[in-house]
């Protein structure tokens, strides 16, 4: 299967308001010929990931259980990928043994901004985790980013620590 | 395999202050009747989880990859489980196709209080991220607690935003 999770899965959660030169869709894994890792780039540091290295990590959060939501937006006229967003999810033994979602690496083409991907990305998450019954949802951002993740239903919370190896 | 993980991943972070009636090891199936969930009901809502429940869980939780490692702490005399915390660590593509690890779940028994059996879980689970080559650690914690978590490295940051279903 070339598709990171179930594209099924996805398809009720896509708003109706995606351009139509754009395809939002689970990664895949000719997705490294596509500039995924490019545009990963655009976020942060990536570093040596070759294709051989991809297709290795693709494989293990394809079959990781729960798996990998990665979503990402192609631009079906040049092929190329120009955002992209992951919804994870940890399993837990308390409320009921159920899930933790996170978004994690949200990412927009510098060249593509002011078109409301970022938006559509996270509707499309949320959207997803809700349905998918996690029972809270946390991301990590910017801080001038934090006013536009409210509009998506997330608070500022201040109780989290983080440390850098 | 009644581990959750391999203990000899544990074995050589484990801090030599741990009390003599006292056991730090991986999480086991049988530590269900062994107070594992009584315990975290400490923590938070841990509602209706049998245990054939707790046992898919469990196999669930074990063979994913990477796995979930959810350490313990038991009280040789009593046969139950005092304490625990969980490393979980999320795949990635960036920083090299490295993996970001969560401290998650931490509890200790309320009547074991006053022995830093949390500074022991704490030591024994950053220890074990570095080891396994995380390139971030991340906890959330009540504010009163943040405090405490600084001893191990961790820094407040407030650039984290959840959302509860």
């Amino acid at each position: 299967m070339s598709s990171i999770f179930d594209a099924s899965l996805l398809a009720p959660h896509i708003p109706k308001t995606l351009p139509d030169n754009l395809k939002i869709r689970p990664l895949e894994k000719n997705d490294f010929s596509k500039g995924y890792l490019e545009l990963l780039g655009q976020l942060t540091s990536v570093g040596n990931v070759d294709q051989e290295k991809f297709e290795n990590q693709f494989e293990a959060m394809r079959t990781s259980v729960p798996c990998y939501h990665i979503v990402v937006i192609e631009d079906i006229n040049t092929n190329k990928v120009v955002g992209s967003a992951s919804l994870v999810l940890e399993m837990k033994f308390i409320h009921e043994a159920g899930s933790r979602g996170r978004v994690e690496d949200v990412v927009v083409n510098s060249e593509m901004r002011r078109q409301k991907l970022g938006a559509i990305l996270l509707e499309t998450l949320v959207s997803l985790g809700k349905s998918l019954g996690v029972y809270k949802l946390s991301l990590e951002c910017v801080p001038e980013l934090l006013p536009f993740y409210s509009k998506f239903g997330f608070q500022n919370d201040c109780n989290f620590m983080t440390q850098r190896f």
